[in-house]
Formats: structure tokens, sequence, C-alpha cells
């Protein structure tokens, strides 16, 4: 046994160590590592420690149209796990039809980020679930209490409440709605064949990849887009080199534009310095959560790269650069947890229960 | 043992043959089975084997929004699983908040029909599956060649309709598009309690639940709703004693039902027989398909129920017996098959997918 075990450690110290490609790597690793972090399996928080069965009802409710005004609005609609969090559309769908200002960020790794909301307005994930299902050009509800009286029509969720929040008195609030979707979306991450190659295992990306990786480092991209959601942790200015309009006008292929210039959170806090400010996004999954940036304006991965290379860093990226950092990025793609893709049943309305308005 | 055998074989004869209420259950048994058969494991059709390849694609495409023009309305959307195959709509909301005339009834257990949609205008799922994706009111795709561009785009699907079809030239057809899809659909079966006692189980059903069978056999309910969905096996006039829409009108809580007199079958055929046919539905999951009827117009099922016994039957229960048949009624919710609710991560898209139109 013992010699199996030192052959092991052997081989393994020799892929690390050893000589040519592989100390390249190795210093490779010991870079990223200043940059990145492999996701954690829950990002939990003690405002909000997340339980199974908070999960459980956090992600019934997140499949819930009932949320919605219509009834046929869920988190899921607009944040669809199917397809990695988001809906694929520019701009989102609301209530009626109406169209969102702002492309629908991944629920995926979320809770990660420093802040939410492309401007950042609401501080964490508990924050932001409170938003859309009362903003009228999303689910439309009329207030916290219609929510709450809807919810509490349903003998199942007022029994799933008192068991998310045992130590309550009264454990079906909009407070807890909010919890409760929070717990789940803290459980949303999505390990990649990067966490692998960040624990170690100089193997998991292919030499491409790591080319792509030691590009997007050297150029400049991991000053903005770092930690273990790769972005997510600092609010910035889209187009510090130029107007972001400028450089996204050539690709955007969608006839209107609906914001054409977005003042980011300057609309939120209306300080100067806040023009033009948005959150940097995780790159994580970002091959599955196009159209890109906050107006959801660009389609292809590629195109978006150049943009932000060219306004966020002024320079042009060579095709060969390009295809490198893409293929880096294709390697952020993880697998989105099993249990967020089982379905839940959800329980039957009852006559107390309010009607759709359509 | 022979002995432990033998001794199941009398305690099960024991249960049958039973002395007192147990011969009554067993002569109830009897008069069930004359109308109704438990629910196969499958609906197959020699023309459209079930295969696990189609079955697989089958579930992407009723789950992908893609084959909508917005890219946000998919199969799901209106059939929503969770909400055991319907939207607990009066009637759908499709392609630019456009409201639809008919309530959308469950996927579950329809490919055991007749003949499908409220007016029976399609042979089988096979045929149906084609028809929302092209209704410019509901998923409004512009044409066949569109959906199929759409798919042909997108590299894993090209594979996946290979593997669904693999002894044709050209597997990415429309018809295959509708075909997968129902395959999938030919395996939402929901056993329950109900089929329990059809097989012999006579416990199956509670005292309550037995009578209410008994008095659904009795008062005419089964001579409609019948077969192994418990309806879904003929279509008829919709009002036989009086109109349909005087006797819902009572019950509708909302402000404007969509069509209030719909022609039913006629609107198909201009045969004067068909003015007011329309599919028996299935009553299987009806607990959880409100709203009821072809317009959705009556919430509560024990509303339903009474409308059903006045215009059809011409009687009006009384509340014991209402109650007895509800509680029967109830026994006919099944268990959703766990494949189809576990969602597919469906594949990306490719810069030449088409763009949605929103």
């Amino acid at each position: 046994m013992r010699k199996v075990v030192l052959a092991v450690v052997a081989v393994s110290s020799a892929l690390i160590m050893g000589a040519g490609g592989k100390s390249e790597d190795v210093k490779l690793l010991e870079e990223a590592r200043k940059y990145f972090e492999p996701l954690p399996k829950v990002v939990d928080n003690p405002e909000n420690p997340v339980t199974p069965e908070k999960v459980k009802l956090g992600k019934m409710l997140y499949y819930d149209p009932r949320l919605s005004k219509s009834g046929l609005i869920s988190c899921n609609t607009c944040h669809n796990l199917a397809t990695y969090g988001v809906d694929n559309l520019p701009t989102s769908v609301g209530h009626r039809w109406q169209i969102g200002p702002r492309n629908a960020p991944t629920t995926l790794n979320a809770a990660l980020h420093v802040a939410q909301f492309w401007d950042g307005r609401a501080k964490d994930v508990e924050e932001q679930a409170k938003g859309p299902i009362l903003n009228p050009i999303e689910m439309a509800m009329d207030s916290p209490e219609e929510v709450v009286k809807r919810l509490r029509s349903i003998p199942e969720y007022v029994k799933l409440f008192r068991e998310a929040f045992p130590n309550e008195r009264e454990p079906l609030t909009y407070e807890n709605v909010a919890k409760a979707i929070a717990a789940f979306e803290r459980t949303l991450l999505t390990p990649s064949r990067f966490d692998k190659f960040l624990k170690g295992d100089l193997n998991a990306l292919t030499r491409e990849e790591k080319e792509g990786l030691r590009l997007f480092i050297e150029i400049g991209c991991a000053s903005c887009h770092n930690g273990p959601a790769v972005g997510g942790r600092m609010l910035t200015k889209f187009g510090v080199v130029e107007a972001y309009w400028e450089a996204t006008r050539e690709y955007v292929t969608l006839e209107k534009p609906t914001m054409p210039m977005d003042v980011g959170r300057f609309a939120v806090t209306h300080r100067k310095e806040d023009l033009y400010v948005f959150k940097v996004p995780s790159l994580r999954n970002i091959t599955r959560t196009y159209p890109y940036f906050h107006d959801g304006s660009v389609w292809n991965l590629e195109d978006a790269v150049q943009v932000m290379a060219k306004v966020q860093l002024g320079r042009e990226l060579s095709e060969d650069q390009l295809r490198k950092i893409v293929a880096f990025l294709k390697a952020l793609e993880g697998e989105i947890p099993k249990h967020a893709l089982e379905v839940p049943v959800l329980p039957p309305s009852t006559p107390e229960t309010f009607k759709p308005e359509l």
C-alpha cells in the first residue's frame, strides 16, 4: 500500500513541478489564484442561513407563477434555469408584454455578487428578490400584502413557511418570501473545469484555454472580472475609454435597442461619478447568457469581448487573442445543480386564492 | 416458500370476497371495471413508436421557448408541468400577450384521448403538437420552415434528431418536431389511487370516495367520463338539457368571459349537429386543472360538477352527493412522472440562430 501511495505522490509532483510546459502551468495557476477562487458549495448568509426547508420552499416560490398578478410569470420565466438562469432576450418581457429596460442577469452564482441588479441598488439576493414581484412592468403584484394574502390562501404554503421559519410567530411574510427565494439562489452555484484548475488540476484546462486565461489576466480583464464569480465584485463605468454605445452600435442586431444611453447607477445616486456605472457581471456561464451587456445589445461573445477590450482597455484584440480568451471563457461553463432542475409540483390554489388578472 | 404464497392468496381472497362491506366493494369494483381501466405505462403509437431518444428530445422541445417567435413561450408555458400540465388561467396568454379563446387542456394523459383540442380537430398528439407553434396568437412561428431552420442552427439538436429518428435521411423536419414532442407526451401518465382500486386494491379508496364513485356511475357521469382517462373518449354537446352559458353564468368570476357562446366543433365541421359539441375532458387531476370548461369560466370544482349535473343530466345534486362525487374526483389526482419534472438543460443558440422577435 505504502508503495502505491508514494508512487501517486511522485506522479502528481511530476505533474505540478515537471519540466517545460508544466512549470509554466504552475506559474499560471499561482497567478490565477491571485485573482480567482473556486466556487463555494453554498453562499451562506448569517442573517438568512441556508437550510434545506428554506431552499425547498424557495425553489417552489421561484417556479410559482402565482407570484405575479397574471398568474403566468414566475422568477423562472426570465431567469429560466433550463437556459442558465436567463431568458436569452435583449431585455425581458413582463406583465402584459411590457418590455423592460435592462437584460435579465442570471441567478446562477449571483449570490456571490457585491450587490444586485445592474446598478447595484439591492445589497443582496434577499433584497433583490423583493423587487421584480412588485415591479409593475415585471410581475406586477399590487403590494407585499397581496403576495402574502395569496400565499396564505394555500394551506401547503402556510405549512412550508412554518417549517422554513420555525421560530417565527408569523412565518408567512413578504420578507420571508424573499428570504426563501434567496436561500434557494444561494445554492445556485455552477462549478466548472476552471474550478478544477484553481484547485490544482493543471490538466483541467486545454492549452488554448490556459493561453486565454493568461491573456485574460495580462490584458487586464481580470482587474475587474475576478473573485469566485469571475466578476460581480464591483461597479465601474462602462465605457472608460470611449462611449459604450458607440462601440456596441456596430454589433447591434435589433432594430430598436430599448435604452441606447442607460445612465446606469447615476439613476440611483444622482452622483456625477456614477454616470454609466454598472455592476461588472460575472463571466461564469457567459457562453450561455447571451445577449450581452445591460441592454442585451450584442449577441456574439467574440463581439462582446472585442467591445470590452476597446471601451474599457483601449485596445483591439488580434483574432488569435480573441479566440484564446473566448476559449477560456467557455471553460467557465459549469454544471447547474441537479436539485435546481427538479421542478417542484406546486400546491393547488383554493377558492380563497386571488384570481389572475390578465 | 409455497406456504407463504398460499397464505398471501388466502388473505387477498379474504379482502375481495369477505363479508359485509367488502362484498359491496367487490360489486362496486366490478361495476367500475365496466367503465374504467387503469392507466397504461405509456400510450404507444405504432406510427410513432415511443423510444427513449425521442422522449428525451421531445422533452427538450417541450421546454424550449425557442419554438416561439419571441423566444419566450414554450409548450410548458401554457402546459406547465409544475401545475399538472396547465396554466390555471381561464384561457391562455400567447405571443404579445394575446388572449386565446379557450382554456388550455392538460397534456397529462392527453395521449389517451380520441382526438385533440376541445373541438377534436386534431386526431392525435402528433397532429396537435403542430398547431400551437404556428398559431399566431400562441407561439406565433411564421412557418414550419422557420422552426426547422432555427433548430438546424443548433448543432446539439441536429445530433439529437439524428439519434431520435435514426433511419431517416433528413431527421430534422417539422413533422419530427411534432413526433418527438408527442412521444414525450405519450409518457405523461399519472397513476392514482383510483388505478390501485381498479387493479383490485379495495382499500385504495376511502368509504366516501367509493360512495362518490358509485354515485358517479349511477347518476350518469360515467356514461361520458369513462375509459382509462375518465373522459377524453368522445365528443358531445355541452348543454344537453339547457344552454351551458346560462348555467355557468352564476359561477363566473371573471369580468369578461372571453367567448360566452363558443360554437364548439361546429366551427370545424359546419354541421348543425356539431353546434356546442366539445370533447369530454379527462377528469384525471381535475382538482389541479382549474378553472373549468372550454372557457375556463368556473373556478370551483363543486360548482363545475353541479353545472354538469344540471346541463347534461337535468338534475341538481344534493350537498351530500356533491361532496362524495368531489371526494371521488380528488382520488383521481395522480403522480406526475419524475422524468417529466427534470428540466433539460437546453443547448445554446449559435450566431446562425434566429433572433427573438418581441
